[in-house]
Formats: structure tokens, sequence, C-alpha cells
């Protein structure tokens, strides 16, 4: 019967990566019953009719070559006294849309839910989901995304070269505000707050803002156009809105946000409520990707995370002082620019141990300029001062899109070749 | 400096298990400096005044012995070649409370963000966190929590019996009302949604409500106390207060939600508004906790969580289906009830494969009555059906309670020899 279903009702599916002492067709199978309306086992009152309504199929099992030790541990296993392979293979599963609706939290207790804890899996992790674009449409999405962040900035045709206040946490307001005010001099097109940086006690939210906007809007004058200031309003709910709407009215062009630590109602209501892009931090990711054989890939994370309608998605950096590797850095961002079922691309940020000769690999990886590509050191440690170490950014940038070497770009271009001399050791 | 400092500021402090190819005073250091104001090395601006302000500082570090292979991947430790051992330990931070002050997912980014990603760590778990009761006055904190839950449900003096409506997902409103009634019946205290049934289509919330509450008052008239359904108002912000709001107004004493989905910040605002009892359901908490080396332990996360308000918090079940062991579980459910930094004792909810023959067990473990004990096969497939499978369970708790063994006291208690003949293999 499950068979035949999928033609007559509509689906959503997700895709995963499944280790198990049991036949990868059966923990498939345990997943889809326990993530539904029934276990492997016959639930009473687990109809015909409604599996019909209610009942997640396995639509496919791929799988991989078994192993002999189990990647997590389960009591349940140990208790099993199993003592054979480990089945292992990517599955996936197709959910009927009528059991969720429009509600973002109960679609993750759906594909991500209680399954990661499920006994008789020894590794579980959500590695896509695929909603049809009617389903999606039923979600916010990105009110800007990647080209209304473009939009908003004025900066078109190359990457947004941007930076973090540091030291992260400490400045008072008006110190960070000279901090901005050195930078924005520099020609930096955006500048973020750090993710801890929300509202201390000695520099709170309203004071930062207050220290701050004056700068922008000085610098804003110069440039015609008004540089892009991610200012970090995590918070409550109200929080969330009030700061939102005093950037707003400020005059300010952007909002960051701790994602995962605000969650994804929060986020809705945010967007429902937001005219500003919304800068995504992922900080805390880390616990839910690590483990290969558990939590998320990005691939499934952004896609949520746009169904809640964030505009800019950090993925990382080239050699960063984070554990990822560059390919899953450079996957992450190719993600975040894909259509996905008639949501706008998002504009994946890259950040952490950044720098001029990046731009090559960068550029040759994406195909694309589109992307906020964050120095710290790589700017303000510039031998030059700011100015030279956003001018050797761009430069580099030029000479990836042109496809000139870039020691070759930099022969008459010195704040590149300083760059190059200075940092060409990390690359 | 550092040294002194703690005296001179309030702190709040996290204990973490750190692995790493760096000695692990240096890793802890690490994680200090990212989560604070620099990096192990030093960082332009960061002032003595500064550090003084806002430097997290290593309080502690118990190592332990290293290991050869690494327990996560790092794309950095790679680069580094590193051919030595893995040093792992426990280790300490304090951190300044006035970086962070009573934003809640600015506490999750400082404790529980980038540091999770780093790639000098191979290893990293936040094991608890530690917050001075003035802090934490700052937060809402349950409003209810386990006397509260009890209070609403006029259940005392043992643990509050319950089961969980299956079919998890697909039964018409009409159908779930019918199965309430049929479990009301049977003398139950306590009746959850499944975290996977929200407001899906064929069942909407408000037709549920509608369909449930003329039950549950029926039965009240009976009992004199209403019987707590927690039923599952999961969604948006808006949808969490408004259906909140019909609970409350049709007499309901008790909502669900899917906290890690609505989020830290949802919750608070739940919290805020509610007049309710909240009862947390944790699903994909096995992303976050399942490898011992990475995430989230339990202490920290359910004080992290009594923080944003919850009442009621699963804590799953003696061999359950799921992978966590028996110690795990008691673990938690005790770390609910003990007291922290002047936050109510959190109902602890033991779900999943329970039956009457866990009681002796569980209060010899807890020492407490003070827990909801949800069953569903336990009950539901009781030989005598559902008012004898909760009989089955009252009478193991007062054979628990009275310290006589199961089987003498269901010499002259059909329900409960029923159950140990039919459940007892496996206990």
């Amino acid at each position: 019967m499950l068979d035949t279903i999928g033609e007559q009702r509509k689906e959503f599916r997700a895709r995963y990566f499944v280790e198990s002492p049991d036949p990868l067709q059966k923990a498939a199978e345990t997943i889809a019953g326990e993530q539904s309306s029934g276990t492997f086992l016959a639930v009473p009152g687990e109809t015909d009719d409604l599996k019909r309504r209610a009942r997640a199929r396995v639509t496919r099992v791929d799988p991989q070559p078994p192993v002999l030790e189990p990647s997590l541990h389960s009591a349940l296993v140990e208790r099993r006294n199993h003592g054979g392979v480990y089945h292992r293979g990517e599955i996936e599963i197709a959910f009927p849309v009528d059991n969720v609706g429009a509600n973002l939290p109960t679609l993750l207790a759906t594909v991500a839910g209680n399954l990661f804890e499920l006994g008789d899996l020894t590794g579980v992790r959500l590695l896509d989901v695929d909603l049809p674009a009617d389903y999606v449409k039923r979600f916010d999405g990105p009110k800007f995304g990647m080209a209304g962040t473009r939009a908003k900035a004025g900066v078109f045709g190359r990457p947004m070269i941007g930076t973090i206040i540091k030291p992260s946490i400490g400045l008072t307001a008006e110190q960070t505000a000279t901090l901005v005010d050195t930078l924005l001099a520099g020609g930096i097109d955006f500048i973020k707050d750090d993710e801890l940086l929300a509202d201390p006690s000695y520099a709170p939210f309203e004071q930062r803002l207050a220290a701050v906007i004056p700068v922008l809007h000085r610098h804003a004058d110069r440039l015609g156009r008004m540089p892009m200031y991610a200012i970090n309003i995590t918070g409550s709910i109200d929080e969330l809105r009030d700061r939102h709407d005093q950037v707003l009215r400020a005059g300010g062009t952007c909002v960051m946000v701790s994602i995962n630590w605000v969650g994804f109602a929060a986020m809705q209501h945010l967007r429902r409520h937001s005219e500003l892009p919304i800068h995504a931090h992922r900080n805390g990711w880390g616990a839910m990707t690590r483990h290969p054989q558990l939590g998320f890939s990005f691939g499934a994370y952004q896609k949520l995370w746009r169904l809640a309608g964030i505009d800019q998605l950090h993925v990382g950096g080239l050699r960063s002082k984070f554990s990822e590797t560059d390919a899953v850095v450079i996957e992450a961002a190719k993600g975040c620019l894909t259509p996905f079922a008639g949501t706008a691309p998002v504009m994946p940020v890259f950040s952490s141990g950044q720098w001029a000769g990046h731009a090559p690999e960068l550029f040759s990886a994406l195909g694309s300029t589109d992307l906020m590509h964050l120095a710290g050191g790589g700017i303000v440690s510039h031998p030059g001062g700011v100015s030279a170490g956003v001018a050797s950014m761009r430069e580099a940038w030029e000479a990836a899109i042109a496809g000139v070497p870039l020691d070759v770009y930099a022969l008459e271009r010195p704040a590149l070749r300083s760059a190059l001399a200075k940092f060409g050791g990390l690359a």
C-alpha cells in the first residue's frame, strides 16, 4: 500500500546516513515508523486509512560497506549482545506534508527529532532535505537573500569585503565607534559584531548603536551608499523586534543573530517583522556537525534556516581556525547559492583566517563573486594599515576575476604585494 | 592579573571535557580567549583594562590520560601534521557576567558557541554550568516546576502516571478524543501528545483541542480535579502564545513544546506569557549528546533550559528504545530535581519502554516519587486493559514506596500480577 500512496499525497523527503546492527532496510523502516505513525512493530490503531494519511515511507536504501565497530554507543545494542557487523548506508524517507504543515519547529521534530537517540542506530546524520516548491511557499524564506543584501550595501560585481569587531568583546561603545570609523575610512564594505557581543553592561546595545550610527552616516555621505554594519541584536523576542526597529529607524542596513540559540521560531518571527537583511551566525554549529555519523550536514541545515528567512549565513573559511575541511566549506557556500525550491539564494559568509591570497581559490571553486569575504588579521594586520588591507583584498579579487596570477597582478599594486609578502606563508 | 580579577567581578562558570593536540592548559586558554576578548595570541586593543572587564579565565585544569587517536577530525590538526598524543581532561572557565547579562541566547553563544568548531580541539563537550544565584534571578526560571505541576494536576505522594497518544500521528481529532476518554476512564493522571503531532491538516490544533477539552472536563467532574493533558502547541511565536491562550481559556492545565526547535528565545517568550506548566520535549537531543566527546551533557542542558522557564523535562527511560544508558537517565532525572541557584526543580519525565516493573528501581535510584512515569505498551497493552495497566503502575509504586518486593505485593493484586507475567521479560 505504501508504495502507491506517494502519488496520492504531497510529500517532502529527508536523506540520512544511517548505521545500525539491523539490516539497512530495517533500520530505515524503524526511522520511518518512529517519525510518523508507528514503530517497526504494528501499533494498535494504525489502520490502513491512518497509514495512507500519516505513515512515512522509505523511498531509497543505498547500502555502503558495513563496519565492525559501532560509531556511536547504544545501551540498547549492548543489551542485545550484538555480535555482528554494523550496516551502513544512505536512506531516503518521504513524509506526508499534511503531518506537519507550515510548522517549522515541527518540521525539525519530524526530520531531526527523536531519531538521533534511537538505540537501534549507531550512526544517524541528516544529509539533506527536499521539499516541494508549493510546500516551501508556505514558509517565509529569505526576504533579501544574496541579491537583496547587495542592493542594500550597494556593492556589485565583486565580493563584499568585510571584517569583525575585535577584540570580540570588551570594547566600550565609543571604542567600537572609533574602530568602525577606522575600518570604514579604510574602504571596507561590511563590518559585523562578534557573536559574543550583544548587550554587555559596559557597552549596552543602545549605546553601541548610538555611537556607531553617526559614524556610518558620515561615511555614507562620503560614499554615496550606507556601509553595512551587522549589529548583533541577539536577545529575547521583544529585544529582537525592538532592536531591529531601532536599527531601522537609525538608518542601519543589517542585523545579526545567533541563530541556533534564538532558535527557529524566533528567527521566523524576526523575519516576518524585519525590513533589514538578517546576518545569520551559526555559532554552536560544531556541536551538531563535527561527528561525521551524527547530527546535521550543512546542506540540510542551510535549507531549514532558509525556510526561516535568513539572508546571510556563515560557512567558515579556507584554512581557518575551525575544524572543517576546505572542501566542506566550499560545498557549504555552494549550497547557500544554489536555488532551493523557489527560495532566494543566501549570501555565504567566509570568515576566520581569511586574507587576499584566498581570492583565486575561492573564485575558482565557487565560480562566483557572490559572497562576503571577511578578514580580521588579513586586513587590520596588513603592514600598510587597514586601507591597504582592504585594497589587497579587492585587488586579489580583481586578479582572480581577470584570471591573472596574484604575484603578477601584485607587481604594480603595493597593497597586494605587501599582503603576499606578509601572509603568503599562510596560504 | 587574571588571577585576581575573579574577586573584582561577578562571574559564571562552565566546565568542559576537552581533547587537543595542545597541552591541556593551552587548549583551555584557547577556549577562554576565543570565547571572550582574545585569542591565544595577543589581539590588538586587548588592553589590561579590557581584559579586566571582559577576558574569561581558566580556573581549573584536570588532566586525564592522553589518547593516541583524535576523537574528532580537524582539518587544522591535519595541516599541523601533529604526530603526538591528544591531551585530555576537564577544564573550567570563568566568564564575566557583564559580558552577557540576562541574555540567554548570548549565554549559549558564550558557553556553547564557536568553541565546538575550534580546529585546535579534537574533543569538546559542555559538562556543566555554574551561575551565581543573583545572576540566575535575572532569568525567569520555571514558573511552576515540579511542585507547581503536581498542584495543577492534584497528584501527590506518588509519581504522576501517564501515557502518550499513539499512533503518534495520524488520528483525527475525534479519534484522539475517544482515546483520551478511554485513557482517563482507566484512571491515568497525565496524557501527552507525541512531538510529531502539532497541527496536521487532518487534525488541526484547534479541532483537537475542541474535541479533547470536553472529555477532560467530563472526567474532571468525576475526579474532582482536572486531568493533565500536555497538548503540543509547538509552532511560531504567535501560535505558541495563541494556542497557550486557547488552552488556558478552555480550562486545560498544561502545554507541550519541542524545545530544541522552537529555541531558547521562544521558550523564554512563552514562559513570560504563560499561566500553565510547560512540558518540555527534548527531541533532537541525541544529535547534541550522543558522541561522548562532543556537544552537551544533560547537566548543562537542563540548567540552561531551566533558565528559560520549562517545568517538565524528558529524561528518557530505563531500558528504553533510546541509546542512553540507565545510569545517564537516572543522573538526568536527579539533575532536574536538584536545586540550581534558586530555580525550582523541574519534573523529570520518564518515557519509552516503561512499565510497572521499573518502579522499585526508579524509586531506589532517585529516592523520590517526584517524576512522571509514562508508559505506552505498559498500559495500553496490559492484558486487563488500560485501567488494569494504570493500576499495575500505581500498585508497583505503592510496593516500591513500602519496600515490598513486587512479586509479593502482586499476590493479592491481579493487575500488577498480570503486568509482571506479561512484561516481566522486559525488565
